[in-house]
């Protein structure tokens, strides 16, 4: 597996992984019910740094790099990642992940926050606390689930210096 | 002293108050050196809806109002507030604050989120307090402030339902 920075001939592929993630309204704060190219926009836009991972198969899973905030809030970078369907279980977010904190160290972040990690994302909240990132504030009630009705999301963060 | 929607003739008034705040970089994460325009674009976001706190003197103070997520995260709404030189100490931004929860509860939030409270800028963490808002997540070192230099920031949170 390799991670590189998405070129446009992958935009597609891509997509296939972003568009039902988004669909199913579990785990990112967006609607759900965005155009297929209002989602394409959401994962593209203009301040992200969108990479990919991929292996001979094809890409596995892709992550968006930014500011989490300006001004004085810009040297915490933010990031979301999605992993294909097919490619669970694999590493691949885990992999990313780690690779985010590189690029972003290089990029001069000297932190990395995650806003809204939504609790019942049990996985995902495992993981990042593996790979170092504290629950450093707990929003109660603040996404609604499709599915669980409303729970509480978590701030997450890591210090990357 | 009342609180209204913001009407188009309160332009100039606004950014008279908002664009000194954005330039001293101390409370929004916000670059501080904006163009007034951009400023002016910052306040007057699409998805803000802005009101101004006024006497028969003119405006005291402004606020926004918008969703602080979308999708799953919708049902949360935040506010960002700013008073006058002239209108400090004169409960103007607690009448706001109090004011933007009314309008949240009747435009069907169930809560509102301030994402990053700037730990030095106590006199606003205490009336946030004051006015019932919790610190439910503390971002360690996040804001850059001109003076201070790595300060911590606060996630407030109020349930209004």
């Amino acid at each position: 597996m390799i991670i590189r920075p998405a070129a446009e001939a992958d935009e597609t592929a891509i997509m296939a992984i972003v568009t039902p993630v988004l669909r199913a309204g579990e785990t990112y704060a967006v609607d759900s019910d965005l155009s297929d190219a209002a989602m394409r926009d959401y994962w593209f836009l203009p301040a992200h740094a969108v990479f990919v991972a991929e292996d001979a198969g094809g890409i596995l899973g892709t992550y968006y790099l930014q500011a989490n905030q300006r001004g004085g809030g810009a040297h915490v970078a933010n990031c979301g990642y999605m992993v294909s369907d097919k490619a669970q279980g694999k590493g691949v977010a885990a992999a990313m992940c780690e690779h985010s904190q590189v690029v972003a160290k290089e990029h001069g972040f000297r932190a990395m926050q995650f806003n809204h990690v939504v609790s019942a994302n049990v996985r995902a909240v495992a993981l990042w606390q593996r790979l170092g990132f504290e629950i450093v504030g707990t929003l109660p009630k603040a996404f609604k689930h499709p599915v669980h009705g409303y729970v509480d999301s978590f701030v997450m963060f890591k210090m990357l210096v």
